[in-house]
């Protein structure tokens, strides 16, 4: 395989090469959010883009390594901030790494003994999500919440756990402030 | 393991946090600048700093990514631009991400059947480099070469060919022009 170029614009996140643009409205997401009524609302007075994904073409095979930028919108459904949904790697045993590049957020990950753990995001802070933890991502600011990842090629996505049970905990807006909460449906 | 924070200073490459850090003067890379007496005599004066990694503590273990940047210093050795070592991985079918963050340069790559690629790096540019490919990396720019890297845990460096045999090519200014020339040495 030959060595290949692609572009980042550190300000929008868009990468500029060959890659795949992955969109995620609300509507993609149904359940996911606590607030189903609001949720709901949403969707049906004509959707919410949520977030984006520019993910570069690489085999998903072993040595090789995913790469991508993830956009969140800032937002909220009902007190909860706009996030993605979150996931296991397929291949449970590899890491991933963030990179923020532009906004604030908080990483939620959770392992399967139900162990949580939730670090902030910010322009330049680098999270390492170790072997075996799911992660979320949840934009908290006013503007787009933008970082690069990387992952090992043969870790895929299991959505499957995390869409049927959720997280164990919410990160929510109340009174102005942002909290972590329990998930009341866990 | 826990997830973890670091802090990444995008202007300077700094890496805030739990990270070794790993410098290079030319006197640890003796005749691997093809101008063998301007290199000696640079270390004779007293020598000089040619790059500084910024390495996160990782696991050098599968499933797990090791992350740092480098800040190559801007220069030249007699007319051979600042570069690094370069290496292939010990684990040879692996691969590894360059981001760059500031300033401009080469990606010279290299497999071991001789096939060479010459990529250019600049802000934003997002290089793969596919396992069985050697890399090093050089400042052609006036201004420091920062990037951010990423390649699997159990990579490992293998630096020994490189140094007994070098690279196909060379990186050197000519005339006040960026040149990639044949190595006379390989």
């Amino acid at each position: 395989m030959e060595p290949f170029n692609n572009y980042l614009n550190f300000n929008t996140g868009e990468i500029l090469g060959n890659c795949n643009i992955l969109i995620r409205h609300l509507s993609d997401m149904e359940g996911m959010y606590h607030d189903l009524e609001a949720a709901r609302k949403i969707i049906n007075e004509g959707d919410r883009l949520i977030y984006r994904v520019y993910n570069i073409d690489v085999p998903e095979k072993y040595g090789h390594l995913q790469h991508c930028t993830s956009i969140i919108y800032p937002g909220r459904i009902g007190n909860e901030y706009h996030m993605t949904k979150g996931h296991f790697h397929a291949q449970e045993d590899t890491a991933e790494i963030y990179l923020v590049l532009q906004g604030t957020g908080k990483l939620l990950m959770q392992k399967k003994d139900r162990e949580v753990k939730v670090l902030d995001m910010q322009s330049g802070s680098i999270s390492y999500i170790p072997p075996y933890w799911a992660h979320r991502t949840i934009n908290t600011g006013n503007t787009p919440l933008i970082f690069f990842a990387v992952y090992p090629g043969e870790a895929g996505h299991n959505y499957g756990i995390i869409k049927s049970k959720g997280f164990s905990k919410l990160i929510i807006e109340k009174d102005g402030q942002i909290k972590v909460i329990d998930n009341p449906n866990y």
